[in-house]
């Protein structure tokens, strides 16, 4: 089995510092805690940037400085999200595309996102699936259904996407696909032969989700973009914490963590 | 196992006379294919009602044009669309439930439709769920994903929505889930215990998937609204002929045909 | 899709006269039920044999007396049992082998036959195997549980059983897996990528099991050793006859019926 | 979620010291082994007894010194094994049912057990349950293959295994079902709702299985029996060093572990 690639999603778009008083959002705090859980045993970055009021922004400008900040303290992987959040603009979306990143988000269709839509049509996801391609950034494709695996894979067949996809199934959403486990297990037996895949459960889902992972030979992801909490009731101290605790439990499990190279490796980035 | 529901859904917002000469679109083509399916052994139409151009319309005049012209042929069970087509307003989508029919759709959450966006906010969700709760009008809870069953648990859970539950799984739409066995498999197995199912098939997964209805206890839906051929390269000549064959296989399988009556007791109608 | 290969398993080791009156039992009966099974649309015939008294023997002249008269009937495949009857020694069973048959099933694993034991040590397997190799015999491997899937893949590693494999999933025997459709899918989907596969499901599941193969891209068998009715209360009057309902079936959803010399080019036969 | 019941297997019939040297064999190991892992938080033991050479033995007398012994030091539950080893008689197998213990194991078919064959006919499957019945024994329904969850129901709708049922997976053992989490899951979505279950996973299966009950609210033996290691290369230093890892992983996902009489209250033994 391939080493375990933890993925870090330190921000996201929606947590805020009431709930979570650990919660990254400037550029530095950022860049501080993505060294953290690169100490910690986590080999990529998710990326969504906050403005000085700590808003979601995808400002071009905010996502280079974290990532120049990031990459001045280790050699993790940046992936920004081109998700951002459910108000922004396809075009605000795109901005960190144009970073050049090794990786970037694709979110493979459109569904409720509790009471918003995430709303990612057809014409839109092959517009940023062109501009990855021509600058050569490597999609992580967001999936919240399994029926957007199925568009992934029909727009491999079209050279739209190209093979072989790294997928992430976001589980557990309220509005899209739960997170049991059947359902992580049905996502990862409706991938093509060949892709890799990340599982990023929300809330209660991500522990048990990440630890099968472990045993699938897939990926986690971890952070407070997905669930803020260590345990029920205690607010985790830390997005570090949480990949440390992935780290552990999978050496445990006999399977080592990659490193950012070896996930490089692994991902087939350039 | 009960006596197999066939639902005729006999013209849809998309399908036109060019694709499908022999499209049923006024009220009075529409009454009289409902008529020769009932004859051919469906026991429900699902609406959609088309203008005098033969545009998509949620008029409620012209439902109710269509439910009275129909009821006067045969007792069919009267289901309209409330998801009318891809750009309707969510009130003009609702008005055929102000007719009072036994049932009506209810689609629970939002996904690409090829190149369209099928919107269903958890707001609107509701707000349809509570005027069919209002009326009496059973929902047939159209999904197009899996996480939409978990929506409509979730919502049962709260009320939102009562038990036990009618589901339409529509597969195979470009943009939501595919149409293989597995998936309609993975479909049923996420169903509370007591609660029924009818397949929507579209395009060439039409028969397949009504097929193993027959096969698993579940229910049919066949009809142009979903795929215009009876086989390959040839277009079916009536809903009826789409019906009849369904029909024909079911009882071949061992499988009793409902009429509207027994498909009234299956599905707990008033 | 591949053309359907339909198997006539035509006369089984348990299945009495009594029982079914037109059970094909002399060399030369089971000769002609396979000719009409043929003009049906059969292009393998799975057989067993019975002695004078009508009892199973595994005897090889009588093998090679049946195999002799269907060949001057028809081009069909000749594929005898290995399995016979459960009272049968691992010697007795091997004998048809030595008929150098284009097949000859390959039971794989030991199961609760009813009240019997159907017994297929690992040691007899790779003994019948080994013997299948020398001689270039297609083996078609017999799982009556999933476990048996997983032995036929460990022996595939270890070359004992050639690729790409052929197996017949037989489902329903009480003692063994069952014949819902779930089980036929797990099973489908428990095989490697490149095999081919039949289902044989026993009495009741005959048919929608068979129908499923005509779905799923796999093989049918079908016969009075698996199921003597052609429908509930009412005994078949043919083997032919239910060979006929699944190539008419299979036309109808779309998929054409294989030649006796298209199933060798889809198994591979030498 | 319930608690989670650990159930230490300490011997098995099959391991020898020369593989294990720390494997309890008299006794007085056993009932000291037992009460380690009590400590560890096993709320049971599956017992296999060895005679004076270390020898499986099903001796009345042995077990009963095995039962007092460790009843003598914690009231963790004794479950005996009914399976014995591969070469003993039905009669050999069912004594230790006579020392009235809260549990017995009850094998629910035959299958391949690597090179032996592990028998279990129909028919003495109805001895030992009726056996069990009489004294008033829950059954540990021991199933290697999915088809013995199918016998298990329909024994149940005879009466002839009591509901709710408790379940033992037996998985990946070589001959039967694999190890894999699709294997457990298919296993676990199998059985009659409201049933209990547990799964022993063989070798490297243990660990992962063992996680993925404590998921999926089913329950976990970990021990010799199924597994000598603590980790790839590393031979486990007791019994309960492999019980305290599930006790402290169980508590790390949030669930907490059964005490023996929570174990009791939640199998609703006696
Ligand atoms: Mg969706
Ligand atoms: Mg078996
Ligand atoms: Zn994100
Ligand atoms: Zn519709
Ligand atoms: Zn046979
Ligand atoms: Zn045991």
């Amino acid at each position: 089995m391939e080493k375990l690639i933890i993925t870090a999603c330190l921000t996201g778009a929606e947590v805020t510092r009431e709930q979570q008083p650990n919660l990254p959002l400037t550029p530095d705090e950022i860049a501080e805690a993505a060294y953290q859980c690169y100490l910690a045993g986590a080999s990529m970055i998710h990326v969504h940037a906050r403005d000085a009021e700590g808003n979601p922004t995808q400002d071009y400008a905010v996502y280079k400085e974290i990532k120049e900040k990031t990459a001045a303290k280790c050699n993790i992987i940046f992936q920004p999200s081109t998700g951002g959040a459910t108000w922004h603009t396809p075009e605000q979306r795109m901005q960190p595309i144009e970073l050049n990143p090794e990786m970037a988000t694709l979110s493979m269709g459109t569904c409720n996102f509790a009471d918003d839509v995430f709303m990612n049509t057809e014409a839109n996801i092959r517009i940023f699936a062109n501009r990855m391609n021509e600058l050569g950034v490597k999609p992580e494709l967001e999936c919240f259904e399994k029926g957007m695996i199925d568009t992934a894979v029909r727009m491999a067949k079209k050279g739209i996407i190209k093979s072989p996809m790294h997928f992430d199934f976001v589980l557990g959403v309220p509005g899209a696909m739960g997170g049991e486990l059947r359902d992580l297990l049905y996502m990862v037996e409706s991938i093509p032969a060949g892709s890799t895949w990340t599982v990023a459960g929300v809330g209660r889902y991500q522990l048990p989700l990440n630890i099968a992972a472990i045993m699938l030979g897939g990926h986690a992801r971890t952070g407070f973009e997905d669930n803020i909490y260590y345990k029920k009731g205690e607010i985790a101290t830390s997005n570090a914490q949480l990949v440390e605790r992935i780290a552990r439990i999978s050496k445990e499990m006999g399977r080592e963590v990659a490193t950012p190279d070896e996930a490089r490796a692994i991902l087939g980035l350039k």
